[in-house]
């Protein structure tokens, strides 16, 4: 149990969030046109660029992930969307992008596949799309989209726009966004970046602040160029969560102290960890290769009664997600991202066992 | 100089936070699919409801008012929209809903004049509208319009969706939304709620829903029905800002604790005691009778350095507003809402007094 009498968060998102980040939202707020906070504002941004090694603009935004979709998609599209779907939050993306009145396709792969280059490259060959929407890591799943070999692809065309969610694996994942040519990069800060839920970030490229200003109907709210004559004087055009501001200066301090690299390592090592425990007790769901690198999807090939073991894990403290939809009693997810430590895994995996043992 | 070395605010908005409430956000968070994310849920939704006077629905929102201004006119606007203008704030939700691609027409008064009856009315006879967005109050004027005569006015047109931004007067002031028959009620939490910003709440009426139902390109995020559909489960779309939640929680504890009748009246008898002080030390600048219970408009008739004075202020530990826009030198703004008390305010005048008289 968690020391606050809660269970400890395994799932993915609302992730675990370490005390020290807690107390940060305690911090007393300030005008949102003031110095101070564009001090804190500059400070997150050369942060979080450095996170995403990118020389893109930053914007901080007061609303999850999904609210950023839709920014995506509305500040891109004027021929056609290639929404590439591997899972329900893929598949949502679409659902977004079509709610919002543009034209959009959905092209998809069997759940536990991942989205490859020659289906990315087969479907913009067509010429009939200039934005694609590619998201690196499916939750719903477990499965991370091979997004280097994507980027390769996307060389080939430079017309059509690289709108990447990286939800749920920014900051536990190198992802060179300027290397990579990413367009726009988009997360929610519950996930990787360990926050409570609330906030989330994107990277924009100025390709597509020159065609955001081509787009009509955005609204204001998720429109880019309004962000960005904000961003200029190191503000928000609203009153944006500060909380979660001061939340997330305290999380890329904790973030440069452990140092990108060894943060890196520790979430590969975490999943080789959680894979091999899932290889050797059942199996894992994702297609080989392509398993993720921040949340496992564990294949219940024992047949297992899930709600029954993740009852049973949540009375003694420990809370981990059953299958996604379709994949309910078919898999359970571990999620090890953000502030999850080797203890944390290990301690889980030691419970787990012991579980399943009281289960047979 | 507030406990936490940072000035206090009596801006309006962010404001002034009670202790109590930073503490809360420190809570750990649940899964948004839970059975204890549900509970807490129906609790916010049923003390907002008492605060509101209403059986509508209530929805809890991670973004800002601003978002929620272009939510509630992309799920009613059809024909046209008529957005009444008398200041900074109600004239951004006109270029919002224009920016939505939604016809709308700015129907404006002059700064510090309210919007009356008569206006309301010769507009709507028109015909031309199916859609009338408000704010009760206006913070870059100071003025509060009179909401309950509008109202009256609006029984005539029973065809005309009634949308009201009460994002610094909810809670603050007692608005009976159902009595009123207000479609729409939005806020942001960091005015009257008095949370840190980053969250807001809307109140729905059927009738809105219904007609939601028949408009288009509406986007995902901000969908009243897909908001709808999650809060008949007692849950939100997606992960919403579960801190704001938990500060939500203990304010509604804190707002029954001093009781709804005290909390309006507390108000009303901070605003008495401000505004005796500008008329006695310079002068108001709303129309008289318009002037707002939340903060007061202060107009500058002696001509000082408003800049040198909001300075000083600020070394002494407390932030005020300047005038807003082209109200700029010519008025400042002292905010009395939320958890500002009465020897908060007492203490700020008699530093305001000691440092006009340094300025002399």
């Amino acid at each position: 149990m968690n020391i606050t009498g809660k269970p400890k968060l395994f799932i993915p998102g609302p992730t675990h969030v370490d005390e020290e980040i807690l107390n940060a939202f305690t911090e007393y707020p300030v005008g949102h046109r003031t110095a101070s906070f564009s001090e804190l504002y500059d400070n997150l941004v050369s942060g979080i660029q450095k996170v995403l090694f990118t020389d893109n603009t930053i914007y901080l935004c007061t609303c999850t992930a999904t609210g950023l979709w839709e920014a995506a998609v509305r500040n891109t599209v004027r021929k056609r969307c290639a929404n590439f779907v591997c899972g329900a939050f893929s598949s949502r993306w679409h659902d977004s992008t079509v709610m919002c009145g543009l034209p959009a396709d959905a092209i998809h792969v069997e759940l536990g596949e991942a989205i490859k280059p020659e289906l990315v490259d087969n479907t913009l060959a067509t010429g009939k799309y200039d934005v694609m929407t590619y998201v690196h890591n499916e939750t719903s799943t477990g499965v991370m989209n091979p997004l280097g070999e994507i980027a390769e692809i996307m060389k080939k065309y430079p017309d059509v726009m690289f709108l990447v969610d990286m939800v749920s694996s920014m900051s536990s994942v190198k992802i060179e966004v300027d290397e990579l040519g990413i367009d726009v990069a988009l997360a929610s800060v519950q996930k990787g970046w360990a926050l409570p839920p609330g906030f989330s970030i994107c990277s924009v490229s100025n390709k597509t602040l020159d065609i955001s200003a081509k787009c009509d109907n955005k609204g204001l709210y998720f429109d880019f160029l309004v962000l960005d004559k904000y961003a200029k004087r190191s503000q928000t055009p609203s009153t944006p969560s500060i909380p979660h501001m001061y939340g997330l200066k305290r999380q890329l301090e904790r973030i440069f102290a452990e140092g990108l690299k060894n943060r890196f390592q520790r979430h590969s090592d975490l999943a080789d960890l959680v894979r091999a425990w899932a290889l050797d007790r059942m199996g894992l769901f994702p297609e080989l290769g392509y398993e993720s690198a921040t949340l496992t999807c564990v294949e219940n090939t024992k047949g297992i009664d899930i709600t029954d073991f993740q009852d049973r894990l949540l009375h003694k403290g420990y809370m981990i997600s059953g299958g996604y939809g379709p994949l309910k009693g078919k898999t359970f997810r571990i999620s090890h991202m953000g502030d999850i430590m080797l203890t944390d895994i290990e301690e889980l995996l030691s419970v787990m066992d012991e579980t399943l043992n009281e289960m047979n």
